[in-house]
């Protein structure tokens, strides 16, 4: 490192000690990949000393998506975060944001940097991004994710860069750090293939407006990938038949690229493919390229993977680190306005996958919000790809907390995606492809195909009640019941009767 | 016309009798524009007679968008249709459905082509297009919307051409017949502004597929413009306010282009464009080019506009066919995949203006279902522009019904566009926006702003009992009563307490 760097080396408290009360911060880190670690712990200790004396300080926090309990967790318990925006999974800052304290704003994951950009949302002054590397020319590097650094570091004010090592130079050339130029400039993105890029793998900078580089040298905080349950299994073979079934009727070309949600049953289609004989070599156009991706890399069966996140449990590093020349040509990490543009999902034809809380008759679905009140982890990006993929499946086990929940419901308590635009449900009861289907068929169809047999009758009886009781028959719907199911739930602790 | 065409010339009846029961027929025509009118109505009377004999006669109706009352109204009222999809406004179709014995798949309009494209939804066996022109080697050349016609000619077996003279030439050379491939060869849509043109102003077909021609000279049947209501032009005044005061603000550049939707209120806020002495020069990038359109080119206040249908009553077709060499070059139609297309609406920076059914306090609107379970007309291309635009409004009077209905309401019972999208409301009670808040913050806004006075403190009361009641105060929304402003409209008629 040149020596005007060298002179910008401080610690995470020093660096903490930059920021104000009140202050909007740009954040790299996306589901728990890439996101900085030390600066948000020592910014934490520093709001509760600050607290204990009485002392205001409380910060905005603008991410990728989710971040590690080294930043949202510690920053929620030391109530230093005001605002919040646009994903969470971290238990302690999802439990402030219900409790309603802290204001946070839910949005979709590819929209957020552009809202920041149009100035729909306050610009961040300071950014503080985990960076591989730095250079005294302005240059920098990210690590495991892209996020929203780029939206970010354009426009704050100051820089604080987490230099961590971690990965050494292994991450070298994954990142394609293109943006589209905002209306009325905008131009079509340069992206026809997974691979395709657009931009430079590193952002430009201007070199004064680094403020801070505190070194580290820790990895993000992941599970280890664990072998998926015989429920996440059984829907992962099943969307693995659909799609063979499509193909052979001639409605799917091969080689479309996957779109794989968070979560269990995501990992299991992917494992699925890599384990399954006659499956061809798949590419990915995602979100977060999870662990499950190197199943398929070790089956030989990965063309190549687009997503804004790369998440890697510590053994997934080294396995990284040691293949990371043949490696860097399969992935490219891009910002999450185009891993996750609507243009660029509709172009390639992706095929969505996604986890849904709970889904409705009528094949409406809830990514985000338990009884309509209490976020989950927010609606993420679930729709930037279903809405604009070429084949979107929802998917969930029937049931949730042991069986005292249906996840398919007479009306979704919070509504993410509309039976507009969703395609197919599955769940280890069986898929319903809802595709042009009028509302009493879906409801048909979902109750018999997904829904849990405990729970068919009384589905069944909400469906009969309101073709009798409904005004219009178009979707039967009896709005005096639509949610009882739920209110049982909430006042029995089960949806059974 | 050549010797070749002229054989195929038939009778509107002799056409109707080459279509079979059970056919998929893709029709021409969006929301009244270009819409076949002779055939349709000689097909219903056919099916009158069969049914009159006892036999059987129902076919499935994929069109652009909805059709004028010679086909949809006409077909519906002799029991023709058994399903109909994406959208309709025809009276009788409409009660047809709420009565529950029509089919009825209700799709965003911008995918509903790419849907038949790539084989979710069924392939129309016949086409029936309304042209103004053809030749012997199987050039088409269509009137005043382009619709899905583009895919319904290529993918249909048979084709009827109606003919219809009441344009002379005056359309010619304004559509762009333009059609992305589909997945893996997509490339990027070469529209980088609104009067780009990717294609030819004509289709190419196989002239053997043309079955029949039948020549007519009948108008669409379109209401001439009226002036705004009071209540529209305050809406509309509010809007252009809004506007003025974002440009201020440095949020939002110049010379983006507009989307206005269907309805009373969007036609206003074009009339107050071309009345604002002020206002520049605009442009339109949507999907109906209402009337108001003239008022524009009138006040000489219009750059171009692009859509894909164009609506004229019988005096503003008259002005068009008068400037027909001016105007050509003023307007682009293009299919409706392409005018909807997320990927050029992003790329604009589209402004778009929808009128919405209700909303609700946290954000959420309707536009296509009131009480959850009738259809009024259908999302339309509502959730391709709103979505996917650079700053959306969703618009309404305040309250509906002689004020019996309050079009702001606890929540939704039908929901297109999620809180995750929405921007701005307004109703001839103010303007909310909604950009950036958490949802206690929207509640509070939605209801001070927009509901109408006498509604403001039932919607009160709700959010203070969800406030108290709720489980989770993230979005504080009681389950037990959040439908009780529709269930006394439904009972007593009015949400009146
Ligand atoms: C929906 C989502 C939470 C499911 O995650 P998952 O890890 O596959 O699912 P799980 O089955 O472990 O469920 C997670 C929790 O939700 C609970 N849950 C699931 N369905 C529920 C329902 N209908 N009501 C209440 N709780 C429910 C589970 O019991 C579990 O609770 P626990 O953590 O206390 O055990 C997750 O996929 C998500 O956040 N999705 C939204 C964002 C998204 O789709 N992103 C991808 C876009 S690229
Ligand atoms: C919502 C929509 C129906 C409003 O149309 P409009 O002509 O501006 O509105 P109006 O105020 O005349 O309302 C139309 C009817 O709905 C009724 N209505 C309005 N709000 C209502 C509500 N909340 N509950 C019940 N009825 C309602 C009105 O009373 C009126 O009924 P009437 O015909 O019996 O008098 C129309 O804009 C639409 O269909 N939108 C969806 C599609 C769309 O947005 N397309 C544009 C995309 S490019």
């Amino acid at each position: 490192m040149t020596s005007d760097l060298v002179s910008k080396e401080i610690s995470a408290e020093e660096a903490a000690e930059l920021i104000q009360d009140g202050e909007v911060l740009g954040v790299s880190g996306f589901t728990l990949a890439g996101y900085p670690k030390a600066v948000p712990t020592a910014l934490a200790k520093r709001a509760e000393r600050l607290h204990a004396n009485g002392k205001p300080f409380q910060i905005t926090l603008f991410s990728g998506a989710s971040t590690g309990d080294e930043c949202d967790g510690a920053l929620a318990r030391a109530k230093a975060i005001k605002w919040r925006a646009p994903y969470q999974s971290n238990p302690d800052l999802r439990s402030a944001i219900n409790r309603g304290e802290i204001f946070y704003t839910d949005a979709h994951l590819g929209i957020m940097g552009h809202l920041v950009r149009t100035g729909s949302l306050p610009r961040p002054t300071t950014a503080i991004i985990e960076a591989s590397e730095v250079t005294s020319d302005g240059k920098i590097r990210f690590t495991t994710s892209c996020g929203n650094s780029v939206e970010y570091l354009r426009m704050a004010d100051r820089i604080i860069v987490e230099l961590n090592s971690i990965y050494g130079d292994a991450l070298c050339g994954i990142h394609d750090c293109y943006l589209p130029e905002l209306p009325p400039y905008t131009h079509p993105i340069p992206v026809v293939n997974v691979l395709d890029r657009g931009g430079k793998d590193y952002v430009q900078v201007d070199p004064k407006k680094i403020v801070a580089i505190v070194r580290t040298n820790q990895g993000d905080t992941i599970r280890p990938f664990t072998e998926p349950d015989a429920v996440s299994k059984n829907i992962g073979g099943q969307i693995l038949e659909f799609l063979a079934h499509e193909r052979k009727k001639g409605r799917l070309p091969a080689g479309l690229p996957y779109q794989s949600g968070v979560g269990n049953v995501a990992n299991a289609v992917l494992t699925a493919m890599a384990r399954d004989s006659l499956q061809e070599p798949v590419s990915l156009f995602t979100e977060v390229i999870q662990e499950a991706v190197f199943e398929l890399i070790k089956a030989d069966k990965l063309v190549g993977a687009s997503g804004t996140a790369l998440t890697c449990s510590a053994d997934a590093r080294e396995y990284f680190k040691q293949n990371a020349a043949t490696l860097q040509k399969k992935f490219v990490l891009r910002s999450q306005e185009v891993s996750n543009h609507p243009e660029v999902i509709r172009r390639l034809g992706v095929i969505s996958m996604n986890t849904a809380l709970e889904c409705d008759i009528f094949g409406n679905v809830n990514s985000s919000h338990v009884c309509g009140s209490s976020i989950m982890n927010g609606i993420g990006g679930s729709a930037d790809f279903s809405r604009n993929c070429l084949l979107g499946f929802f998917m969930a086990p029937s049931t949730a907390k042991n069986g005292a929940i249906s996840t398919i419901v007479p009306f979704v308590t919070h509504l993410d995606h509309s039976d507009h635009e969703t395609h197919i449900f599955v769940t280890e009861q069986g898929l319903a492809d809802l595709r042009g289907l009028d509302p009493v068929s879906r409801a048909h169809k979902i109750i018999e195909n997904c829904a849990h047999p405990d729970y068919r009758q009384q589905l069944n009886d909400f469906l009969d009640y309101s073709m009798r009781s409904s005004k219009g028959k178009h979707i039967p719907f009896a709005l005096d019941r639509a949610f009882n199911m739920h209110l049982d739930f909430l006042e029995k602790g089960t949806m059974k009767e």
